[in-house]
């Protein structure tokens, strides 16, 4: 029988997740979950939506919930409230917080006898995973993460908060040099300004001062100031035309010693190169909705992360298959 | 309290374990197991040595045994004889044989209640782990593994018994072409030739037809004959001082698509860089050895393989702080 999914909230996320599903022949999708009117929008498929206020009234019919909204106001109230009453997953990504959303989630989950795995998505995610296997394997050794080339929307969005910009993409680009030395087992000490460059496309409205613009966009605190910034002034037809992509990736190394007195070095790398973050997040999300209907089905309940669930979980083929055909 | 472990067999893997034992502060070695008379060698860091035919004697003393034999000759029998009373690790690579092994020492670790990890390494290990997520995360996709640049002892040791050859190394080395394509997502259908190339350097017998050799090197079925294959002929002091390391690594790469008609590509690739292909398997062995010491205590038992093992078991750190520090 094939496992029932929800999803709750229809932006990015949740169109990507409703295309994972259709790649996964266990599993189909019941329905959508929104706080919009469901007569005022068409999902891509055609699958069903609800109104989110009706969601108890599904209870019964759907297995999991995988949860599609933003980090900074959804999920944090979103994900324990749901998991009282679902298995839920989410991509929470807020790194600072994740202590305090797991304790929430798993009081909720563990008194709804359900299971919420959080956090998931490629970072965190895969990323994470990748940086947990990578220690334990090499202890005596130094981590790196490196993000993009990715478009970050926390710093688009701050570029268009400035006076006289129209639209803006804002890439994040890790340096070569800073991966050379990495990938070289250096176990460089690298400042923020050694690891990533910004590149930022910018449509400016009309009359607004170019020169202004850019120098307001490099020192803005936080998401400029420290990092090496360029400035492309560009039309809104070609920002459309050459950014509308939402692109990202990034790496995840480790280079560690091994041997009697550490004469031994090892490298670990682990990359992403994704057309599509939001599809990517969402197709992780999927193999971890699997997971969890299973870990609930077994009697087990509370919040996990990815660090807590067994690889073979994740798989739709049983464990004979994957030993013959990946092991 | 410290995890006791136990090495079987002191070739090149076991003494890497018994170097990896002591970057892992909650694990102390308590001795070594050989077939060899343990007065007739020293240990590296002088841990204690035994004749395996003792070891029933010491079972009260050990959480978990890691077993560094063959694949060939040792482990099929090794490891189901030894999981009726222990713990065991081993790193079973012989992938054919791999779920007949799984259930001879599944039976055996079953009945006597312990638990037994088997096929533990970087491939089958790591790389099979990566196989798995990436297969999970892109359903739609096709993956590939490449090995190299490393040394390959099947292959050197074929080369030393053709006549006329001293000694040998052969080095495995992927195809640049096939990685860019592999990487470029295009998804290509490659040939054995087309994957890797074998590289090798020979030191001739006295009075040895140079030729002879090279062409039977070049001919030989199943090891050479597939694969372009270069042979140097060098002297036994050039072999002895740039040819003695054990380096290896390798890639897995899986390309996929996912979108509502597949529109968007991903490309998923993890890759080591090992200069010690022994030394870094020991590590890998050494962290599952605490993994197996953990699901024993929670009852667990019977075969398993990494696929089975939850991330977090690997590590000595708690939950709490792995999500703190690293997802």
């Amino acid at each position: 029988m094939s496992i029932k999914v929800g999803i709750v909230g229809y932006g990015n996320l949740g169109r990507g997740v409703e295309c994972a599903i259709k790649q996964n022949a266990d599993m189909e999708l019941y329905g959508v979950f929104s706080r919009r009117n469901p007569d005022s929008f068409e999902t891509l498929t055609g699958a069903k939506a609800y109104h989110i206020d009706e969601i108890l009234n599904h209870k019964d019919n759907i297995d999991v919930l995988i949860l599609c909204g933003g980090s900074a106001t959804d999920l944090p109230h979103q994900t324990p409230e749901l998991a009282k009453n679902f298995n839920v997953i989410d991509s929470f990504d807020t790194h600072a917080k994740i202590p305090e959303h797991f304790e929430n989630v798993d009081k909720e989950a563990k008194q709804g006898g359900n299971i919420a795995i959080i956090s998931v998505g490629w970072d965190p995610g895969m990323f994470s995973l990748n940086r947990l296997y990578a220690e334990a394997v090499l202890p005596d050794g130094k981590d790196y993460t490196f993000w993009g080339k990715g478009v970050s929307q926390g710093h688009s969005d701050a570029i268009r908060r400035v006076d006289g910009v129209l639209d803006a993409k804002q890439y994040t680009i890790p340096c070569d040099d800073a991966l050379a030395k990495v990938r070289a087992g250096e176990n460089p000490e690298l400042s923020t300004r050694e690891k990533h460059l910004r590149e930022c496309f910018v449509v400016l409205k009309g009359g607004a001062d170019a020169e202004k613009v850019e120098k307001e966009i490099k020192e803005m605190p936080n998401y400029f100031a420290d990092y090496d910034t360029t400035v492309h002034f560009i039309s809104k037809e070609e920002l459309d035309r050459d950014h509308s992509g939402i692109p990202h990736g990034g790496f995840v190394i480790r280079s560690g010693k091994t041997g009697l007195s550490g004469e031994n070095k090892h490298i670990i790398e682990y990359s992403l190169k994704l057309d599509s973050n939001p599809e990517f997040t969402s197709s992780v999300l999927v193999c971890y909705a699997r997971a969890a209907v299973r870990m609930a089905k077994e009697g087990l309940c509370g919040c996990k992360t990815v660090f807590d669930v067994a690889p073979s979980y994740l798989s739709p083929h049983s464990g004979e298959d994957l030993r013959k055909r990946l092991l």
